[in-house]
């Protein structure tokens, strides 16, 4: 079987004769899928990152009208290639295809992409400061090098190293960009780099703008993430791989961004409980289970109290779970994964509730409840805490306030923290110290909704403290704050009006928000040339 | 004789018996002046990182006011101070007290420190970003962590540990700082560090929110810079110790802001050295000699070009650092290092114009000019463009634009990068191409005036790409740009208002600048409640 071609150079680019390839696997059977993909070279990668320095200068002084006219004609070429799409990344992922792929994900991947397409054209990511009395203008800027994205499993679109938000993020702020796609979808990763292609050639920007690579074994990728030629790093994935990957980066000085694993913990306070105690057992179950729970922000933590009311949640959520059909997993190692960390929960103390056990065809997986006394976890918060990536939640019953408390200020970093009150106040006693306690845990705090709905906001923070990501004033969802982690930030000390970028000149180019003289306004400076003198 | 206390868990605490303990330098002299220092151990460094993380909590909640209070009585207390303090900097550091010191030095440290109060109470660092239909509301906020600081030798007052921008971004923060003083300066960061302690006082903010440590040895230092109660680490110094403390803080996921090694490469075009030649040679000694050449953006190296005007220029330099006076260094180490420097350059081709050698009583060096063409800086570039701290730069000689533009190529980060062009248009062909080509290395772009002067202001950028600094988007002075490295994103998603932050909260508590739903606007929300309800 022919061997499928990477795209490097700005050119679909034969595989080296006798490399190692692999193929996708369909999740629900177990069983190879479509054609043969290559497992990169290291020459292959050096002509990746060679070919996207090159370009790296070309593409920041690019048109910012060039780079919206991408993403934009990018995300129009999307929609209108959905259902193969679709297809493809249902086969590859065993994700729903309606439900979730085409009617969430794809439109979801397109709004990021017109999203970074409106930040590059009002340079609302560059953030423009002019002190006109200091002659002094400073606003974030492109790399000026290539970035380097690595997509995780379980978003075929919407992370996408080719196509999700690190990708529209960096080409936003004007940075080539090398993909490494998933290699549990390779397919749809090339089907979308296709189109990326077409739109750059549309764009007229520069064709090696966009990179696809496959797969390349660890140690030729740990060599690419600290090469000093690379501006920055995007990562979607494992702790384990994340900071592999950071401390090479981090030799080398090249920012890496890295979202890497979080359990995402859940308060479910008395009175909340009390209340409406069937309805949040269902709203848990939906939240854990759905994707099969492959979410960077499932709840896989649920402190409850214990007590009736805890007692009747627990009994309301183990029925919803032990009935529900085993969900399929992504791949052979995430189903491993999963089992390891099942059994190392139980090794630490976590009682099974139901599930724990892969079954049938495929990469399935029961849906999972365990459960632990907070005092026993509190003896080993750190074990306790491991994230078991799939439909699974760790229950930890929690006798009053005071030890909630207590296994909150346990938590390491994660991304998101979740608190569930009663609406007649009932619960507003412990919800104050129970917010303190967690806010400085998590990077977004939650109040009576489940963690798995990321919107696309300019006011997300999908992030965290260490180890949930690498660098907790960043957020990988978003847009402009989004495309600012792939940014320097430049001061002109000076410097004549007709050297500068658009953004900072004398004459306002698009009506942009800049902060003069500490006040925020969207005009052309009326002294113009003053600073500049 | 008794060595001094350091300022640990909110007291001046003595010395453990039997430590090792070290005495300032009078750098003129050579000779030890003050009283001992402790060295500190292991146990007051474990004392230290557990006091300031107990109070984390208690800062990060502490009204915006007291905080602001704290940095404006520590201003007003240092200027009650400044001659003990100018005494004490200028016998420890020799740098003149009059021009310098009192002149310059201490009035920025605190208008540094008030910028920080005004920052602190107008919120502006904390960047509120609100969504209300979205339900979403993100700002900066304080790391509910101690932050580590090492100060630099180079400015007792401006970026001591214990009063500089660092120390005063970390505070605006809300968060509490130890200080590592820079050993060449105890008394001073002694002095100051009596203040701030009383300035706590006077704001009722815990007393361990500051402290001060002399010294320890570098495994201990790298002990802590690694320890995960951390939240950040602010550096200013030398490569080596930048690069050893970074490597340390990445591997436990703490950011760290090192500002470490700059030559701030010049280009003087023809056409300027052809009109005001003699008046740039002036312009460059006084930059170059000034403080004993012993600044981060020093101007160590020069791009000038062959010809009659670059002869002309090259001459009148040499005049005038030839006829200069020795330069009193800050230490035994910074000598050692420099003539290492300066011998390292020779030993690559650079040609010792004047200077190259320590001269008289105390740590004292010529002002001294190295030369190299072009041709044989770009053989060696990296040697090459090792940095020299002191009254040091290295001209590089080059035929034409072309060459300019390839040794602009060949340039690693730095903090600034200069170009001095002619006032009726002669070099406006080669402004452009070199402009674009130094662009992407430095981190502040800087037309017809030397590198030295870092004004104070929110558009300045002190900082560069790597390894001049260790994060290129963010700067170590100008408010509230500084404020920001010590901070993390934090999202709420349907928290109840009363939960929130001040600055997320529907009224609008001080008229703060806002990004409500696409638009900058300090009023208080129309709808409000509606977001949370």
């Amino acid at each position: 079987m022919d061997v499928q071609p990477s795209l490097i150079g700005g050119e679909w680019r034969a595989p080296e004769s006798a490399c190692k390839s692999f193929r996708a696997v369909d999740p629900s059977t177990g069983e190879a899928i479509g054609p043969a993909f290559p497992v990169n070279s290291a020459l292959e990668l050096e002509a990746a990152l060679a070919s996207a320095s090159a370009v790296a200068d070309e593409l920041a002084a690019a048109p910012v009208a060039r780079i919206a006219a991408f993403l934009d004609a990018y995300a129009h070429a999307i929609e209108n290639d959905a259902a193969t799409l679709v297809a493809l990344a249902h086969a590859e992922t065993a994700l729903p295809g309606e439900t979730r792929l085409a009617g969430v994900e794809l439109p979801r991947t397109c709004r990021q992409l017109r999203l970074a397409a409106q930040a590059a054209r009002d340079y609302s990511w560059t953030h423009p400061v002019i002190d006109t009395g200091g002659g002094l203008r400073s606003h974030y800027a492109p790399l000026h090098k290539p970035v380097l994205i690595f997509g995780p499993n379980n978003f075929p679109f919407a992370f996408n190293a080719v196509a999700g938000s690190d990708f529209a993020s960096a080409i936003a702020a004007r940075n080539p960009v090398i993909a490494k796609a998933h290699p549990s979808h390779p397919a749809t990763s090339q089907r979308l780099a296709q189109l990326a292609h077409r739109a750059l050639q549309h764009a007229q920007l520069p064709s090696a703008a966009v990179q696809l690579l496959y797969q390349f074994d660890s140690a030729l990728g740990l060599q690419l993430a600290g090469d000093a030629r690379l501006g920055a790093i995007g990562f979607t994935g494992s702790r384990h791989g994340g900071l592999a990957l950071k401390a090479a980066a981090d030799r080398a000085g090249i920012p890496a961004y890295m979202e890497m694993s979080s359990v995402n913990p859940v308060f479910m306070l008395p009175g909340a409980l009390a209340e409406r105690g069937e309805q949040l057992a269902q709203e848990f179950f939906a939240s854990c289970t759905m994707g099969s729970g492959q979410f960077c922000t499932n709840p896989g933590l649920l402190v409850v109290p214990d007590g009736a009311a805890g007692d009747a949640f627990v009994g309301n959520a183990l029925t919803l779970f032990a009935g529900a059909a085993p969900g399929v997993l992504f791949s052979r190692g995430v189903l491993e994964q999963l089992d390891a960390s099942v059994t190392a929960l139980r090794d630490w103390g976590a009682v099974c509730l139901t599930g724990a056990s892969s079954a049938g065809l495929g990469y399935r997986y029961r849906p999972t409840l365990l459960q632990v006394s907070a005092r026993a976890f509190l003896k080993n918060p750190r074990e306790l805490q491991r994230e078991a990536f799939g439909p699974t939640s760790l229950l930890v019953r929690a006798r009053d306030t005071e030890e909630m408390l207590a296994v909150a200020a346990s938590f390491e970093g994660n991304l998101t923290g979740t608190l569930y009150s009663a609406n007649d106040g009932t619960d507003d006693a412990a919800l104050a110290p129970l917010a303190r306690a967690l806010r400085p845990k998590v990077g977004r705090l939650i109040m009576n909704r489940m963690p798995t709905g990321v919107a696309v906001s300019p006011a997300m923070n999908h992030g965290g403290p260490y180890p949930s990501t690498s660098q907790a004033g960043f957020t990988a969802v978003g847009m402009p704050a989004a495309v600012r982690r792939f940014a320097a930030l430049h001061c002109y000390d000076h410097v004549t009006d007709t050297l500068l970028p658009a953004e900072l000149r004398d004459r306002n180019p698009a009506n942009i928000a800049r902060l003069v003289d500490g006040h925020w306004r969207d005009d052309d400076l009326a002294t113009a040339g003053s600073a500049t003198a």
